[in-house]
C-alpha cells in the first residue's frame, strides 16, 4: 500500500523476528531508531560486537566472553551441578544467592510436539560431567511448564542411576501471596511440602 | 552483582534506549538475539544500511531514501498539504486515502514545559512553502494531544493571515464505540459537529 524504501522494509522484518516484537512495535522502533543515527549505529555496532565475542561456555553452555565462562573457572561448590534451559534461568538463580555450585544450560526443554527430543539438548554433555563421581546434587531448575516438568522427569531418570542425588526445586505459595487467589493445584503441592514450624 | 561481559553490557544499554524497553525486556531481547547469531548480524547490517540511506525529505521532512520522496514529487494535489507531527503520522494518514495532497512533517510539537519551541520545528519550512499561492488549504493532523493542540493553533494563528485555508481534523465518536464508554468531553465535541443525516 504505502511504498517504504527498501531498506526500511528490511529493517522492519529483522525487528519483527525479535519476540514479542509485531508490525506495530517494529515500526515505531524502526521510526525511533531513524529519529537518532547516532543510537541506531551504535545499536548496529554492538550487535556486530556482541555477535563476535559473546560465545557458549564449552562447560555449562552458558554464554560468556571467555571460555570457560566464571560460572565454571570460579570458585564455587563442585559438587553440586543446577540445570536450567537456558542461559538466562542462570541469571535468575545466581540473584537469589542461594545456590553457590556450578550450572548446566540444556538449551531447551524436551518438546515431542515441536521436534526437541534429548539429543538437541545438552543432556549428553550434563551426564558426561558426572563422570568423575565429583557431582553429588543435581538440581533440576527447568520451567514448570509441561516441557520443562517432562524435562525434569527425563533426568532424574537417567541421573538417578547413576548414584547421584537428583533434586527439584519446590512447588509452594508465592511470597506475598492472597491464599484466595492461588489456583489449587498449587495449594496442593504446597500442603504436600509443608514444613514444621 | 552478576558478571556480565562487557559487550553484552552494552547492547543491554543500547537496547534499553529503545521505546518501550526497560531492563528486563532488554535482557529477553539480548538473550534472543545471541542464540541466533545470523539474525543478529542481518539485524547490525540492516541497521547500518538504513543509517547509511534512509534521510529526511528536503521538502516535507518525512522519512525518504530519495530525496525529495516519492510523496513530495508523486503526482498528488498541489494545492493541499496536510501537517503531521511525526514521519509516521504521514503513513496514518495515507491508510486511509481519503487525503491525496502533500505533506508537511513538524518533528515534533510545541512544548514549551520540554523546551521545544516553534524554531526547533520545521514550522518556517511550511511557511514557506505557501509562499507560492499554490496551497490553498492546511491541514492540521497533529496530536489531539495538549501539545498536539497547541501547535495546530499556533499554526492556525501563523497561516491565516497569509490567506489560506486552515483546517483541523473533527473530534466525534470513534467508529464501532458504544456511547456508553465515550467520554463526556468527546461526546460534547460529537454533538457540536453533529450533521445532517
Amino acid at each position: 500500500m504505502i511504498q517504504f524504501s527498501n531498506s526500511f522494509v528490511r529493517l522492519l522484518a529483522e525487528l519483527q523476528k525479535l519476540p514479542g516484537v509485531g508490525e506495530k512495535t517494529a515500526l515505531r522502533l524502526a521510526f525511533h531508531l531513524l529519529k537518532s543515527p547516532e543510537n541506531c549505529s551504535a545499536l548496529a555496532e554492538s550487535l556486530r560486537e556482541v555477535v563476535s565475542r559473546v560465545g557458549f561456555c564449552s562447560v555449562c553452555f552458558g554464554i560468556t566472553e571467555d571460555d570457560p565462562c566464571l560460572f565454571c573457572t570460579g570458585d564455587r561448590d563442585d559438587t553440586a551441578i543446577c540445570v536450567v534451559e537456558e542461559p538466562q534461568d542462570l541469571l535468575t538463580m545466581e540473584r537469589t544467592r542461594a545456590f553457590r555450585g556450578r550450572y548446566h544450560v540444556l538449551q531447551g526443554a524436551l518438546s515431542p510436539l515441536s521436534g526437541i527430543t534429548p539429543s538437541q539438548l545438552r543432556i549428553a554433555e550434563l551426564v558426561k560431567r558426572l563422570d568423575g563421581g565429583t557431582v553429588r546434587e543435581v538440581v533440576l531448575a527447568t520451567n514448570f511448564s509441561v516441557e520443562g516438568e517432562a524435562t525434569a522427569l527425563y533426568l532424574a531418570r537417567l541421573i538417578k542411576p547413576l548414584g547421584v542425588r537428583v533434586t527439584r526445586l519446590a512447588h509452594g505459595i508465592p511470597l506475598g501471596s492472597d491464599l484466595e487467589y492461588v489456583d489449587a493445584a498449587t495449594v496442593q503441592r504446597a500442603i504436600e511440602g509443608r514444613s514444621e514450624l
